[in-house]
């Protein structure tokens, strides 16, 4: 049987949650590279939370992706055919590749990772835009020092579990927020914070008195939301709250939640700064660097969950909003070699 | 007849707009000054937003008005009677007077105010606590540079007109937004704004479009609710949002009305920070210099509104409230000699 190019395409505008028919999976040939072009096979692309704002048609500090396009993701790739002097058979890279099973390329935004020094997809997770999100935004956005008192939402989830760790490796004392019990426990078993609140069964409001009696020096939220709204009035002086994201919101049919506390921001003179980690990029390979220092020391580990089937995309996806993955979430292209 | 001394006491918390029942007025002796002790007779006092969050029972930047206390408030008052080595009959000061017609004092957290420099309210105004929150507000939060887009709220009143004109200083444009067309006209024909958008009569989001084709720098906030979500998804990269106050919320019965457009300090990598200017105690002398010498080269002008009478306090503190005051709120003492 001759290979295709399976392709994920965003056939309409979700309202609320995306149902199987926003999504078209479309079986295409395998391109073929020009003069000038190499042709690769996705192995691996990451799932974010992020990928439900491209799908909508807002000012956002991206383009939306269009209808009828192929599903916009951050892939790795093997190449399998080249006409591109930089580029040969069989070298790794990671891009842009979108929901799709090859893409063909001229080398333009492409970044060759090396698949001898880390298993391919911590080029996804921690050594990715997962990680680089999570280092730029507590050690830039929000300017964490030593013996900070750091809260973080999301703390299970692929950013917020990175966030926490080079928390601690600062010095500082970590609160996690993440829903249930088997998340809180890995929260401090495995990943060392000093504490976890199970918003799911706790009421975060006494739950973050009892565990930052004095306040929080820095929060970065993932969430949004009830979660952000209830860590506002806690800030300390010269607190910083870095938003992320505000997953509990992506899916709202009904305007969004904005966080009717934000005057704590004055009581406190603490402020509240978005990012997106695209501003850092002329500083990635010191972050890169700085990260694989601390998971060759052991003091930086990463929970992958590898679904299979570039094809389930649309139910895979729904797992973040659902709380039913755990750690940074990877869909692997199993018809690849 | 002998002098007494009218003082205005909390009587009970507010809810909502607060009413005389809040209030009252207490016929209370003249103090006598002990050793190392002097008496003041207030002049002016400060007539400001902020009054309205002393009045509540909540976690804030400085303790609340305690029930049965005199009404706190910055004032000039001038020295009757002195058992203090520093202080002379005759001297005029700065402090926490509070609203009533005398003080007595040890000498502590007393500012001496010279009344031949300039008129005795400037020292409640451009050069007292109201000039201290524009200057740091916009040149240090808000980190005003040079040709930054300035959108300013509340803009004629006390602190925004300070803020506009020291933006315009340093040469910004600035785009002042204010309630009706006197208050308009006053912005851009004796301030020098570049623009005014009447809330009450114009549409605001199609004004700001319109006046800032490019979008929003910085934002000067001290209104909140509905005004500060507007501004919110208009903001440029980077951008900076300084939040002084929420006058439109400072009455709510209902729930304050945070901004559903937070997450547009995502999309654009903007802050939002909240500040008091006690936060700048140890650098009043640096920005009192700088706006002594704007004003004296004609560059920045204030506006003050003289009420008469410490007893009708409780319905020129409305004022602020109703939009029925234009620049500087002062109380006069009109007893005093």
């Amino acid at each position: 049987m001759t290979k295709g190019n399976i392709q994920v395409c965003l056939a309409a505008r979700p309202v609320g949650m995306p149902t199987d028919s926003d999504w078209e999976i479309r079986h295409s040939p395998v391109p073929v590279a020009g003069e000038g072009q190499f042709v690769a096979e996705v192995l691996y692309v990451s799932v974010d939370p992020a990928m439900r704002g491209w799908m909508n048609d807002a000012r956002s500090y991206i383009e939306p992706v269009a209808i009828g396009a192929v599903m916009r993701a951050g892939g790795i790739a093997r190449v399998t055919e080249s006409k591109h002097d930089g580029f040969a058979v069989g070298d790794h890279i990671f891009t842009m590749t979108g929901i799709q099973q090859f893409i063909v390329s001229d080398g333009k935004d492409i970044q060759k990772v090396d698949a001898s020094l880390a298993p391919l997809p911590t080029y996804l997770g921690v050594l990715g835009m997962t990680g680089l999100t999570a280092y730029f935004g507590i050690l830039e956005v929000a300017d964490l020092k030593e013996g900070d008192i750091v809260v973080v939402s999301g703390a299970a989830g692929a950013v917020g579990s990175v966030v926490g760790q080079i928390a601690r490796i600062k010095g500082c004392r970590v609160v996690g927020i993440a829903g249930g019990a088997e998340k809180c426990g890995y929260l401090i078993d495995e990943l060392g914070f000093d504490a976890a609140i199970d918003y799911k069964n706790d009421d975060l409001h006494k739950a973050l008195r009892a565990h930052c009696p004095k306040g929080v020096d820095v929060f970065f939220d993932n969430v949004g939301g009830d979660t952000l709204n209830t860590v506002l009035p806690m800030m300390r002086f010269h607190g910083r709250i870095a938003i992320c994201g505000a997953i509990s919101q992506y899916n709202n049919t009904s305007p969004v939640k904005g966080p009717s506390n934000y005057m704590s921001l004055l009581v406190s003179s603490a402020r509240m700064e978005g990012f997106v980690v695209f501003d850092f990029a002329k500083r990635y390979p010191e972050a890169i660097k700085a990260m694989a220092g601390w998971m060759a020391e052991g003091k930086l580990i990463s929970k992958d969950q590898i679904e299979e089937g570039i094809e389930n995309f649309p139910s895979v996806l729904l797992k973040l909003f659902t709380g039913g993955n755990f750690g940074k979430l990877i869909l692997k292209n199993t018809a690849a070699d």
